[in-house]
């Protein structure tokens, strides 16, 4: 079940750049072991922006969640959530 | 390159039936050929909405023009166009 | 599964009274059959709008959009949906 | 009487863990407590935000308004409340 | 029980003149005999707008619901709903 | 003359509770003053909400912003200024 | 006393030329009289829209209500009012 | 003097294709005679959208709302209009 | 040539009385000598905001920049500008 | 390639003018150098705002995205992109 997931980034100004690095760092493993299983099928970075647009493949709205919310960067993260599904003029059958 | 392409449709009030559907066959085959020519890369429904979320895959801003504006939907529609570029975090070298 | 679906009706201002009376008759009867079944759960009134929040109960985003594409009142509605899942504080194992 | 609660949770950068913890642990004690007593009817996550959706019953905006402002979390929410009555379509006498 | 409404109104450029004055009548003639049973407190027209800001004083949001779905007007208006309690600063016990 | 005011209260995270209590105290004692005067003629809580909704009647806009900017809360309020007058569908002559 | 009025004019596709004409040939009377009773102090055209920024001299909120209501476009106009006074640093002790 | 003047193109449901075609060939020749006469120095289309993003470089506002108003489409547009100055990091003396 | 400036004014939490203080009186100063000289044209405060709505009167653009960035509460402002012209229906030759 | 780029700082109010000064030198120099190279082909101030409004033209969206990442403002910006094409109407075959 796919859901198209919107994340920007906004650091607060407080924050030191060794803690922003830290937590870039551990943000990349986690998105890369969601790709890895399959979960985050697509990452797309916005031109000029620290946002990217995303595709969750996921069994239900638990698990987006539980997944998003274990984001390193999810306290510092505004997140717009959109469920997709097959469009009727798709040639194919299960577009991942 | 990548683009993130939202489209909303709203259908005057006054169109008839027939009309509708006429456009709507012209649409999905139009939509269906972009598909297949690879330029089209993705499209999936919105959930609740008369309204897709979609992928396209074009050369330059030029022809991702041109091809939105020959759908035969494109005057009843919203349109919404977002470059993309690779996500630093992305595990694929080129995710289309 | 959980959604949040908000509905607000608008319809045009050439449609006949008979025309709107016929529509609203499937609406209803349609509504009540899918509460009937379990998977409109919960739909109430908003004060003062001709709009409705609702919670709807499926099985995944494309049964969600195939429930609510059928409303006769679809082409007519403005409709938001937002995918829910369980709270933490909730004293519910399964709050429905 | 019912009412669609919708709150955001917006945490200052300046809390302490410990601070936000405690809290938290607060709020959910007191929202299990309104749960219990009847008055907190729903409340669910919404994924992928620190956010729920709410249905409260009451018996008054004031009774709504002591209840909401007792939240411990109530100086870092943004709170938007919908008065819901029963919607002639659905098939409860009752509907909480 | 106090609701601050505020009603925008809208009339189909497609409306007769008759007709208008015919619906405002009876419009002004419900909305008097609200005012005269005590359940629209105030009533005070937005200067420069075909709006107004009223406070009703009602039982429940259902009496609320079907007071303002019965205005004349009603599918012809934008209307929000503010549920209202007593302000802690307030003089008046029970200020309607 | 009549005008809708809704204030909103945003204090700085970094305000102590002292400070902020001590505030508190002087603006209900100016509000009272100003009811008392009959310059300040309904003030409502929102239910939900660090905000109000209020009803003040004034010689001139020169004198609402003296008041307004008299609050003690007033460098931590939003404030919303709208313009009232009689309604023609009004039962009172003089409706405050 | 001061109100700053900003008028944007949407005649409805179905007007007649004709129709227009007539109400705007009305309408420019009826501001000019109004700027020769020094009611309508200033008015600017907005520079690429139809749409107009007005300082209005009244007496009060219900005699500006007369005076916009009035106008012959009225029907068709978005109308915001925001009401001014003294500036503090302003070196005009009536700026008109 | 240079300003940036954002023009969106909303035809009436009712307008006839014929009708549609004469004002814009009517409009093309009006555009490419200002960008001839160097009052209109830039026009780029928006990819995806029947909008365009101009500069027009005129001696006063007035002149800029004299031109603007003279487009055959101008009725059907919305316009956005930002004025612009050298930007001190410009390499260009005079950038047009 | 006109244009309506319109600044609201928001100052750090973090910003001593001393400092806003002094910032105030040379804002002041500036704003008085730039009506002296003709440019502040006029300058109204908003009833219930600390913001101004003004009419500048400037040779350019850049003139207008110059000047507004010139203010001391600059940095603090959020500021609106918008092109104005001589309105057709204004009774003055040139309405200053 | 061109897209129109709208650049707004926010400065945070806890940096130091030294560090700003030294950071809007660095921009300074990096945006003449993308001007020098043909890349950033226009930028002009918005009058009356720290913002400006740019026209780039770029080989791709990544080349766009790396362009605009590496200015030293880029932490402190609201950045808006839009992609642009030739207009139909434009007499420039390549208006850059």
């Amino acid at each position: 079940m796919l859901f198209k997931v919107e994340m920007t980034v906004k650091l607060p100004a407080t924050m030191t750049e060794e803690h922003a690095s830290e937590i870039k760092l551990r943000e990349k493993k986690y998105a890369q072991e969601l790709q890895a299983a399959g979960k985050w099928r697509h990452v797309w970075r916005v031109a000029g922006s620290y946002a990217n647009v995303s595709i969750f493949d996921v069994e239900s709205n638990s698990e987006l969640h539980n997944l998003l919310s274990g984001l390193p960067l999810y306290p510092y993260m505004e997140i717009q959530v959109t469920p997709l599904c097959r469009h009727p003029s798709s040639i194919h059958e299960d577009d991942r």
